[in-house]
């Protein structure tokens, strides 16, 4: 394979191409001619066209052929059917970039020509943004590469986005909100570039303060995890997903050809990785703004300053919802605001100056929070009251932006009619952040503590070597033969034996158990292991054993091991006429503890994840489980055991013990290794994996292992 | 008691009396006349001030003494200190409902001097709005009885405030919002008159069309779910509540002095009554004005009409998320949308008319949606694109509005820049629901489908005696000697024995059981109910049994009972080195079937409710509860069992028998009548309830009743 391009050519290009540019006004191959000349773009640009000639003042190649060697970046807008002869033209000329405009592709199910495209490039040391996209704006150029709005506000906000028409309207409506972009960049398809390779690059890129993603359908998740858990600690990563109800996958799919995965694993990832969710597009763009323009905390002491009781009251609801601490040392807030607050109102946080208070209070309110070494941010409540002289808040805020300026973070939220309206237009305008609803201004505030706790934490660049278990690796070999054998018995999936020794060689426990082939052996095994006893069916086409009647459980005597031997024969022979039946397994009863379930699975979107939740046989209707991607420190999965009931369970609730948290999870640490180091594996459950008390271990009662489907057996 | 006045007097005054009229314009006193006089009251207008003269034409009394017989309303604004002799006064003029604007009453803690202000008004024969309120507005008189701004826009949406701030500020908003008003009322501390009187009104005034309730603490919550039961299957009601959190609650406590209770409580509550919840005042009111506008649907197809892909995706996931039913007779899609739907496009529900549109290809696709017959309400996005003629979109719906009108429920969200958002401001001025965001539009239509679905119930008007149980009234009296008896003996609860005593009298199973003194009669009587059995301490100074290890299950013979009464002994005794204890308790094990919890109890802000979920020794853990309020339909609590995850595993997962929910059913009725019907009791929690298969019943494993605290034994 050849070497690749630097990103940064796709940014910071020194030559344009533009394939299929044309001199009719209405053709994209104008427009995006047009907005690289406005953008005033200082490199070289080359349109081609066959008919010649010149558009906007740039000289028409009739052929690639003909252009000079060494593209960085080379535009194409032609029919679909046309591109590959085009991409090929352009590896003659030593190109870097193509940013294929078209569409065509795998979006509407023609994915062998989208693929012949990508492996020609690739192995032509080309990159390929698009298909199906409307281009690439950056500021460091600077150049629109899009066949979107011109009028593009430069500043400090970057966007990735999946949707094309999405994007051109976002370019209109950051504009419209006073929002600059320092580039916005159309995925499409993905064929090649996605939202890892642009991350990485504006994670060190001055210019971007903030990062927007727009995302339908996750391509080569595990790269996107690595990075975005990188970039987040660097600078806040905004995530807005569309496609997170089936119904809207659906139309996801049909939309730019990558199918989205399950949301709730999609949600629990970008979490573990930092990301900000926003839920709809209003909240992320309002993120962004301020975001990018507000001082970092230095603490987390935040005071409400209201002039109405009801949206204080509102705004605390909020602050609980989205995780803003509100500083409460009352004889210090007392002592800050008694210049503000009337006879009638609280220093209790929210300070409640009252419908009284004008905007000269609200200053030296502002200004009492400003001075205070104790608070770190502010979130300021305007009503409109009979008495409040709305106009004159303006100047004020004036004043404190040419003075002494806002040194902490602050957001306004101002609740009226018109001429709070107004008030709130011309703060806009001076790159404050004011809302018109509470629960909008206290929603940045969230954002912002999200991010400053993520960078508080403590980075431990962990090799994925030492994350991953040692036993795992040594083992392996062992392991994959006992996979390799169930593989040429035909099985997609391990007996309960198999499993069991897979289970051995991590050194996870087992309950100590036989295989009976007879109510002879079965009664000898249950003595030689001790009553009480488990009884459950072995066969390889039954899984689900305890849906069919195929398990008996507290089992005391010989008379019940005779009873229950014929009953799971009887059900199971009802169930599955012909199923195959080896036995039955003999298994020492394990009594007390927690049950949990933790598992193991290869994600099409994000590859290897692990999982952690309430076990059982109720295990979906429970639903507690949690989700992370594979490999991460032990901290992390601590935090993710933490997010589910079960842990609550684990910690000893209603007088019991703590429960052996640390075996929890080193077995999640194990079987995710052999996950990640065994790609013949698919899936892991272990339910119930038992939780004894501390210090007393686990033990895995159950144990299914599902193996990866070979593509070309499939054929 | 003397007879009420009809509240129609409250919103139609014939006579106004402000009572601490002033001259000065800075005051409420001079606000509130000023306010009358430009809402073009039609009444008499009685201004009261010791120094008399003349303000802004009405002649001012110099005492209420002076002032004609029969006010219907007095307005008073004087100090709180001088609020009593002025309500004194009032009364000896045949006064019907007072306005207290005063603050500085149990907001403040004055609670004592509320109290006797309300006793005297209602002995006799006034009722009373406040205090601490901004006053009142009512569109039928018109009166604008307030001290908030003069510019009320008349209209459709009533709205009743607890926060007098919020209030002005939302007169405000609202007049800016183009939404019309029928009337806002301020509760403040709802002293006498709350949300269950306004209702009451508004449920029949021709003028209101919508209802919006601001709510911090609820008082009298019994009336309020009986009134907003009916007042929501007449027209919609949105209710936005504050203190949801913990601190909030604190927050609104020391704003109008009313305590707010469980936020889980309220909103189940909520919901049973068919309130729409609003999460935000935006929402709120953008629900108000949609639905004060909107046709009602004839059923429940909807389709999204987009030029976008991306916002599509967004659309159709709010769409499952607010409850919204896309079409999907793809064959009759493709027909109706033929002539808009380009090559690219998408006839699926979103109708996709992609990035190429014009204001006229979506004339012709709304065109075709309100043509089909198939089809009930539209969601129509338009984004910002190279191609979209967006200023011509305004002039196509003025079309639309003038010709053939809109006979469907329709929303436009519009996405882009300053051009869209011209547009978006024109269709506001045309009373068109447009928005800036997807979400917000499908949330409008997510609260117009829960009210049409609610509309489409049967009402069922069942008196409250047949919803009651009728064992629980025969057994009435011996139930209530058990509770007399326990009383007597100084208990706040039930021993096992007496609660068991009244699970028999309302035929609710229990396990046989026994209760035994010593090991000899523990043996004896296991014998006698047969092993295995339960065993378990009776103590009247223990509740929470197995915490202490008091519990002892599944005990096979006599060496177990002989250990397990030895433990459980010592156990007790440890915990508790003072404890009388009885005895234990022999009962019969129950095994198999699902553990369920019921409960029915008192709450502060509702009176009796009833409580169902997931039972078992993990309630507080697994918080798989739901409530009600009670009395209510057997449909109702089979809702109410529905929400719950426990509901899954009665229906038999897994292949497990399905389970008998009627019993569980008529089990909550019965414990709900002798709630209802037995002030005595404040709490009674049957944990767990074992729900074996259908027509098999149900067993109370554990029954607790916990007994009200009677005040006077409290001093």
């Amino acid at each position: 394979m050849t070497t690749r391009p630097e990103i940064k050519y796709l940014f910071e290009p020194r030559t344009v191409a533009i394939i299929g540019a044309s001199q009719n006004p209405s053709k994209i191959g104008f427009k995006i001619i047009e907005n690289i000349k406005s953008s005033g773009y200082p490199g070289i640009v080359l349109p081609v066209n066959p008919k010649g000639g010149n558009i906007l003042g740039y000289n028409v190649y009739q052929d690639i052929t003909l252009l000079p060697d060494e593209i960085d970046l080379a535009v194409i807008a032609v029919p679909a059917n046309r591109v590959f002869e085009s991409v090929k033209s352009c590896a003659l000329k030593s190109t870097k970039f193509l940013s294929i405009i078209s569409s065509g592709f795998s979006e509407i199910g023609n994915i062998e020509e989208e693929k012949r495209i990508v492996d020609f490039a690739l192995k032509n040391g080309m990159r390929i943004l698009g298909p199906n996209i409307f281009g690439i704006y950056s500021g460091s150029a600077p150049i629109n590469a899009t066949f979107g709005p011109g009028n593009i506000k430069k500043g400090n906000v970057a966007i990735i986005t999946q949707s094309g028409a999405l994007g051109v309207a976002m370019i209109g409506k950051t504009s419209f909100e006073n929002i600059g972009l320092s580039a916005i960049v159309s995925v499409g398809n993905k064929s090649d570039i996605n939202e890892a390779d642009l991350l990485e690059y504006f994670c060190t890129h001055n210019d971007t303060k903030v990062i927007l993603i727009y995302i339908e359908g996750v391509k080569h998740g595990d790269t996107l995890v690595e990075t975005l858990r990188r970039a987040t600690r660097i600078k806040p990563v905004i995530v807005i997903k569309a496609g997170k109800s089936k119904r809207g996958a659906i139309a996801a799919a049909s939309h730019t050809g990558s199918l989205a995965g399950s949301y709730t694993i999609f949600s629990k990832i970008m979490k573990q990785c930092g990301a900000l969710q926003a839920e709809t597009i209003r909240e992320a763009l309002e993120w962004c703004k301020f975001l990018s323009t507000s001082p970092q905390p230095e603490g987390e002491n935040t005071v409400i300053i209201t002039n109405g009781g009801g949206v204080g009251v509102m705004a605390t609801d909020s602050c609980e919802k989205y995780g803003v601490n509100l500083y409460d040392d009352i004889s210090d807030l007392k002592q800050t605001f008694s210049t503000c607050v009337p006879e009638f109102g609280s220093y209790k946080n929210p300070i409640d100056l009252t419908g009284q208070a004008t905007a000269k209070d609200f200053e030296v309110a502002i200004n009492s929070a400003l001075d205070s070494k104790a608070i770190h941010s502010i979130i300021c409540l305007l009503c409109e009251t009979a008495t409040f002289d709305a106009l004159t808040i303006t100047s004020v805020i004036e004043e404190f932006l040419s003075k002494r300026k806002f040194t902490k973070p602050i957001v306004f939220s101002l609740f009226g009619g018109e001429t709070l309206d107004n008030v709130l237009n011309s703060l806009k305008k001076l790159k404050i952040s004011a809302f018109s609803d509470t629960d909008e201004a206290v929603s940045c505030f969230g954002a912002l503590y999200s991010n400053y706790r993520l960078k508080k934490e403590k980075i431990v660049e962990e090799k994925i070597d030492t994350i991953l278990h040692p036993l795992a690796k040594t083992e392996l070999q062992k392991i994959k033969s006992i996979i390799h054998q169930a593989k040429s018995n035909g099985r997609h999936f391990l007996l309960p034996a198999e499993a069991r020794g897979i289970m051995q060689y991590l050194e996870i426990k087992t309950p100590k158990s036989m295989i009976a082939r007879n109510i002879e052996e079965a009664i000898s095994y249950s003595e030689k292991i001790g009553y009480p006893v488990a009884m459950k069916i072995v066969s390889p086409d039954i899984t689900h054993k305890s849906d069919v009647g195929g398990v008996a459980l507290n089992l005391n005597d010989k008379q019940e091991i005779i009873d229950a031997f014929q009953a799971i024969m009887h059900n199971c022979k009802k169930h599955f006429k012909s199923a195959r039946i080896e036995g039955v397994e003999i298994a020492e009863m394990i009594t007390g503890g927690v049950e949990t379930i933790v598992g193991a699975m290869r994600d099409n979107s994000f590859g290897p994840i692990v999982m952690f939740g309430l076990g059982g046989k109720y295990v979906e209707v429970m639903k507690d489980t949690s989700f992370r991607a594979f490999p991460l420190r032990t901290e992390e999965i601590l935090h993710m055991i933490s997010e589910t009931r079960a842990y609550t369970l684990l910690l000893g609730v209603r007088g019991e013990a703590k429960k052996d948290v640390s075996k929890v999870i080193e077995t999640i640490v194990k079987i995710g290794s052999i996950l990640y180091l065994c790609p013949e594996i698919s899936d892991i459950e272990i339910n119930p994996l038992v939780v004894h008390d501390e210090k007393a271990g686990i033990t895995a009662l159950d144990t299914r292992i599902i193996l990866s489907k070979d593509m070309r057996e499939n054929k």
